[in-house]
């Protein structure tokens, strides 16, 4: 790799009376995050637009698609008669790209410029002239909330490690628009979160004592929080609820308020099967690896996997591509039960090894993991 | 990662009296190369798979698109009397990728079947049935050729290393379909490589005797040999052509028979400059660096790169973006010249480090690399 710095000598960043300065790093970091909100097509170009607040020695960087807002700090250096200003979310990334970490980044306002919406960018040895595409008043704020009644703090890792447990059965069905996001509830004063589409279910538990309002945090909130939140990271996040659906997530430097979904979660308790007395009549053991054997077309469709316990194997038929193929299975019992095999490879690669629980091949199953806060249920396919 | 043999005690394959059986890494190999030259889609189902024919010790695997023929063999134990069948090509590389390097592939006809077209197919634990798609006797086989009037042999890795320095021209514009590929033939009785598009010329020089007749080898088989040669590689390939357009390859373990393009390759010299006594007025450096600084959006859209070469600069435009951008480069001389920024960029990415000579704004420019082997011409671009 020929470094650019071994063909040019970099030019020293001069500071300027209107200039503001950061490292590559710092900035690319912030953007980022900050952009990772903004949608990617937008009829109203402000929104495609990320806000940049300049303040003595950060910057703040705003980014929102209106649902939420998430503002990010970046150390800088800072004229402070240099104003707030926005520029496209996705280009200033994209620009940032190919620059090296430690590099310098220089913003400046073209001075021969009436209007002040020149500017021009500075990134290590490259230069860059861009007009604004808009004014910074343009951009939109948050309605101002009320104080929160009560702030909690969470280890970052523990709300991430719910976030994950629940996404992959978050339903993307628009009809039933309040399974579109994880339930954030309590049970026996803990925190807990579900998601289901109706034909599976994650739960996951906590020892988290929880007293803000229930809510339904949507798909993208959801998303944009476990960008934000470090696995097994043990940082205090700070949660702000409201009964109007809105909470506000606060950690090291970056600040996320979201709208929440304005439905009713379903009483998801009933679909839940109970054990009886005598437990469950069958089981079966799925390994993720078993899943990398199954040819990748047939999962992609949704076919039915047949589970035969007596037999301890698993097939799977697709009359597409004419293929029938069948994989010996860990399993006790002698029940034969189908499950869309979409579903249970989801499964294992969200949750590892799954042991599934089966009372009839007509009833729900329930799903366990080495986790023991985690709680899955899998409703049955007919099969031949 | 749970192996699945941590779960599952692995069935010992049973060899019977129908059945052939080689390894997972071998099969592969030998059907991932076969089936590059499938295409993806066909209406003629036979086109789509490819052709396994058993022998004591080995199969011979091949693939065809009708212009090109790739057999590879693969190491195998076969029972004799189990005939030739074919494969869907895509599903079997599917089949294969799940697998382990080191289990057994062990492949049978189902008794029970009167058709005998019924293949049971067990890649380690995992068992498969699958009709087949077409017969073996539709496969079609490439027309008998006399014997070639003299074969040469050459190193694979010079053979691969002339493709590859000439790729990056070759034209896709169908109308003039003798672009379409890499021009072989002799300069002063040693093998030169060739490609254009009519505005960017590659030529590859090499120390080969060679007595064949030119041709154009087609894109589609420059890929597949790319494919098959190691770079670096000094095994000798024997190359045979005939004064029809068919040329064949033959390597270590696999024969590739292609169609050349019946066409006349046009008298490329006359493009490429001649320097002048007093050489070139000016010259630039242009390294891979500078182009990743570059953002994205201006090199997809094929702007024009300004080089100011007395400013010593490299600046680009990009009127949909409402960006400009410049950026210093090494350069001697007073022009300013104007060169598509995808062709400088290919360039870069394709030869390391160029060398641009120039004799003026309205002139085709020599391209130079570090390789003494490589001649690049480049046509300017008109810039405001």
């Amino acid at each position: 790799m020929n470094a650019l710095s071994d063909i040019v000598a970099q030019p020293e960043p001069v500071a300027s009376a209107t200039s503001m300065r950061c490292t590559v790093a710092d900035l690319r970091r912030a953007v980022s995050l900050a952009s990772s909100v903004v949608e990617r097509r937008n009829t109203i170009p402000v929104l495609g637009c990320i806000a940049i607040y300049p303040q003595a020695d950060k910057l703040t960087i705003c980014g929102t698609d209106l649902d939420q807002m998430l503002s990010v700090e970046c150390p800088a250096q800072c004229v402070e008669a240099f104003g707030a200003f926005t520029l496209e979310a996705r280009q200033l990334a994209m620009l940032l790209r190919g620059a090296e970490a430690k590099e310098t980044v220089t913003i400046q306002r073209e001075p021969e410029d009436k209007f002040g919406d020149v500017l021009s960018i500075q990134i290590g040895p490259l230069t860059l002239r861009r007009r604004q595409l808009a004014p910074i008043a343009d951009f939109p704020a948050m309605a101002e909330l009320p104080d929160a009644p009560e702030i909690r703090t969470i280890a970052e890792g523990s709300l991430r490690k719910m976030l994950d447990t629940c996404r992959p059965c978050i339903s993307t069905e628009e009809t039933r628009y309040y399974l579109n996001g994880i339930y954030l509830h309590t049970i026996c004063g803990k925190l807990t979160a579900v998601a289901t589409d109706g034909h599976r279910l994650a739960l996951c538990r906590s020892e988290q004592d929880w007293p803000l309002p229930a809510h339904i945090l949507p798909t993208r909130a959801v998303t944009t929080l476990a960008n934000l939140l470090a696995a097994g990271g043990d940082k205090e996040v700070s949660v702000a609820g409201w009964t109007a659906p809105r909470m506000r997530f606060q950690g090291d430097g970056w600040t996320l308020t979201t709208r929440m979904i304005d439905g009713t979660f379903p009483d998801y308790d009933r679909v839940v099967p109970k054990p009886g007395d005598d437990s469950y009549k069958a089981r079966a053991v799925l390994a993720p690896a078993l899943f990398r054997r199954i040819p990748p077309g047939i999962t992609d469709f949704g076919s039915a996997a047949k589970l035969d316990l007596a037999a301890k194997t698993m097939s799977v038929i697709s009359h597409s591509d004419g293929l029938e193929a069948s994989l010996p299975i860990e399993a006790e019992g002698k029940i034969s039960i189908g499950f869309n095999i979409r579903y249970l490879h989801s499964f294992t690669q969200a949750y590892g090894t799954i042991h599934l629980q089966i009372n009839g091949s007509g009833d729900a199953a329930i799903v366990l993991s080495e986790d023991p806060e985690f709680l899955g249920v899998l409703m049955p396919m007919r099969v031949a």
